[in-house]
């Protein structure tokens, strides 16, 4: 019985998300859901990458928590729409919380929406947001045999995201064989190590960012 | 609809955890259940417990992931029994997984069993396995504001360890002010830090231990 009713929210979810991944096709909106366990380094991830945007760039981000908006005013600071949805136990989010939250900060495209999901290594993957890509996210501290024991993320996943890698010198992490442990789930993902501490591989990020969006947008900007 | 359901499962789930409660009341088991994060060092944590314990000691394990056996064949090296819960996609041990493994390896007390959960901070922490006590490892390469954005699992700990604390000088990390925070949440959790590498904290954490053996079970051994 609990199956029945988690494949027909699944269904409901499906619907929807594919409604959102058409208006961000029709938007030319580039979307992104971030998947990690808590601590591997979302939150930090997008100040970074928020960073290096102009003042002006199209971009938007919506972060979820359990609880505390504490993401979103970390995130806020940067300039750019970011509103926090708070799941109140929910152990991930789903397609109705980003229509809704999308709707209320009004974001249009052409741009890019960031999604940081709820720290969970295994709810989130089952829920589609619309997104062009998920990209899971797995720090140097946690261990190299994570995308074994989690493969439904790493499967799911377009890029893989080694973080905190100016920890290196001080954790045993052995960084290709965890790179070997995605390949294992999914030989196609790719994958960046890299350290927003240090700026250690944000180039690639930045670029693999940009490849993705034009692959999905026109080349000639579209009308606004 | 799908809120009854998990009223339901839950229900189900805290009458088979009674069950177990009693039974490990009566033969005298102290039942522990770890639960955090992916990566926070549940496993490495009961590697370092098990090797202090004599080779007879009256210690059993189970350890629940999504996919693999690699947690049961590390701690298997330590001689005790330990059997591996695949889970298959479940993101939480359940009592009903507990009850049929314990059956299956046969463990009977007195004695101490280990319960290590899926790595996942949220889920785990609704459903009772008949544990005497929780425990929540935070790792101090996560974050100081974990207690606040994940309050059910540090309300219903007992304990809170904070573990990695080899790597405090290579990180961000306040740990005075995590333990603060856990406290908002819950303030009489009990805190340890420790680092399983150097053996920091550890002593504390086996006094822990067996001060929960001493207060749940008679001071003289019962019959075996």
């Amino acid at each position: 019985m609990r199956e029945a009713v988690e494949k027909k929210v699944l269904g409901e979810n499906d619907r929807l998300a594919a409604e959102l991944r058409e208006r961000f096709r029709r938007e030319n909106i580039l979307c992104v859901n971030l998947i990690s366990s808590p601590g591997s380094g979302k939150t930090m991830l997008l100040e970074k990458t928020l960073a290096t945007f102009p003042k002006d760039a199209p971009v938007a981000v919506l972060t979820g928590d359990i609880q505390t908006d504490n993401d979103a005013r970390r995130l806020a600071r940067y300039g750019f729409p970011v509103r926090q949805i708070v799941t109140g136990g929910t152990c991930h989010l789903d397609a109705r919380m980003i229509d809704r939250h999308l709707n209320e900060i009004g974001f249009h495209g052409p741009g890019i929406l960031f999604i940081e999901n709820v720290g969970n290594l295994v709810c989130p993957s089952s829920y589609d947001l619309g997104e062009a890509a998920k990209i899971v996210l797995l720090s140097v501290t946690e261990g190299e045999d994570k995308p074994l024991k989690y493969p439904g993320i790493f499967l799911r996943a377009s890029l893989m995201l080694l973080t905190k890698t100016d920890l290196l010198p001080h954790v045993e992490f052995d960084s290709a064989l965890a790179h070997e442990n995605a390949r294992k789930i999914h030989p196609d993902i790719a994958y960046i190590a890299l350290s927003a501490r240090t700026g250690e591989g944000f180039s690639q990020w930045l670029s693999w960012l940009n490849a993705l969006r034009e692959k999905i947008t026109p080349p000639v900007a579209a009308a606004h």
